[in-house]
């Protein structure tokens, strides 16, 4: 029998407890969260199986730790300490260069997994969880040689079980590159938001008047600030890097809008329409 | 038998012929468009019946003008001149005051109907046409009161039963409301792209890291620049406004972060969350 400890019962700890108990039946999925009404939430939709505390590390043969990043950066650490000899910890945070320098000289280092599966809704809690929400998905590992082989072994099985392509990457050049493709989306959605809510007092007007691709482009607008907060704060030089480049970007195009030039406004946009092809390939 | 001529027959004209095409089985559909390529693609596609030419528009009940909104500024003029008495003219873009402006003492004002549907996808062309294009969207008609009420009637009825919802607005009301519920939008989304395409040279890592987060955020950078830079061009001082408080709105919170008033920027995120509510009510 598997037992697998969830710290973390929202989004992304929730639906790996539905996918792990469809494809490992005899799993029992124990859970911690900081929030009890989350915790009992989750016992109540049959996510997890029992509560438990974190002193039960120890017989655990799986530790997933889903928390806000900034928290997760201490409770991997407390985890470790608990960490049996075969207790394969791994995480699912945004952010990787902070946890494993964290961890880099724990004595059971060799039982830290860093992952970063490149899945998720903008809806929280563990009434979000979803079945399949990792299937064909890309999960991103950090530093893989740094875990014991077992334990990749066993790590590498569930995430082949819950249909996830895996990427190896170090932790330095995913948190330069997430920054770009899912940080800064973030924030460019959010104050997308912002500047309409402010303006458009008038609800209704908004309502009516904004159509699929308003919708699509401020749908990150939803997330939640207690996840994302920490993500901006543990990477915040990527981060700054790639909104100067935004910002300067939007302040050449407001430029050449003011000087007329609608002859190389069409070739900014022509351009970028470049980025069809690549999308094609997600979703 | 309701004869219906489109000129530009595109994505927005194209998906117009399907829609009456079913809802009136009598009508017979004729097309025009600049890009003979175009043309011919829409007859075999079976989405028009007939080639035609602007001298035909004497003998058309309907007229749709579908084509950039620069270019229809100057089409409308054209159609309004040679209009029958009973030719009921409207348009599709997605800007109304020029257009207003343009035709306000045109002697067959009463002729034409300036709408706005809100519908429409990233991509363009007669094939990117589909059916129920304008099912459950919203119709803005600007200045109803300036067409005859005989040529209200018969829009209203074709809107109907294309299964669109009605909305009345002055023009500039319309503009202003529009650049931060559509036209922002783009920009923001043109822009997302320009900055991860220009620094990620290597596509592969894109492809691999980005998460349908991303895909949605920057969807709208595959719209079609030809259709772009006109209403950029049309509608620059609400554009410029729109864009003038995104950028400020950007350059407040790269300040928070700056600052490491992450509380702040948990604040901001969280006002913004708000535009769930709104959102809702969208798709």
């Amino acid at each position: 029998m598997m037992k697998v400890q969830i710290i973390g019962i929202g989004l992304i700890g929730g639906s790996f407890a539905l996918d792990i108990k469809s494809a490992f039946p005899e799993g029992e999925i124990y859970g911690i969260d900081a929030d009890e009404k989350n915790l009992k939430k989750a016992k109540e939709l049959g996510i997890i199986d029992h509560f438990s505390k974190m002193e039960d590390v120890q017989h655990a043969d799986v530790v997933l730790v889903a928390v806000p990043v900034d928290v997760a950066n201490k409770v991997v650490v407390e985890v470790l300490d608990l960490a049996g000899e075969n207790t394969l910890v791994f995480d699912a945070g945004s952010t990787k260069s902070g946890l494993c320098k964290e961890i880099a000289n724990h004595q059971n280092r060799r039982n830290f997994l860093a992952a970063h599966p490149i899945a998720g809704t903008e809806f929280s809690g563990p009434e979000a969880a979803i079945p399949n929400l990792y299937r064909n998905k890309t999960n991103i590992i950090c530093e893989v040689e740094k875990t014991a082989f077992k334990l990749q072994e066993r790590a590498l099985d569930i995430f082949q079980k819950l249909g996830m392509r895996i990427r190896y990457m170090d932790p330095v050049s995913h948190d330069r590159h997430i920054a770009y493709v899912s940080h800064l989306s973030h924030i460019s959605s959010f104050m997308l938001g912002k500047t309409v809510l402010e303006k458009e007092r008038n609800e209704r007007d908004i309502f009516d008047l904004a159509g699929s691709g308003f919708a699509s482009t401020v749908r990150l607008a939803k997330s939640s600030p207690a996840m994302w907060s920490p993500i901006f704060k543990e990477n915040k030089e990527n981060v700054l890097e790639t909104l100067t480049e935004y910002i300067n970007n939007l302040t050449h195009f407001k430029d050449l809008l003011e000087n007329d030039d609608f002859q190389e406004v069409y070739n900014e946009m022509q351009r970028t329409n470049h980025i069809k092809s690549i999308l094609n390939g997600i979703n």
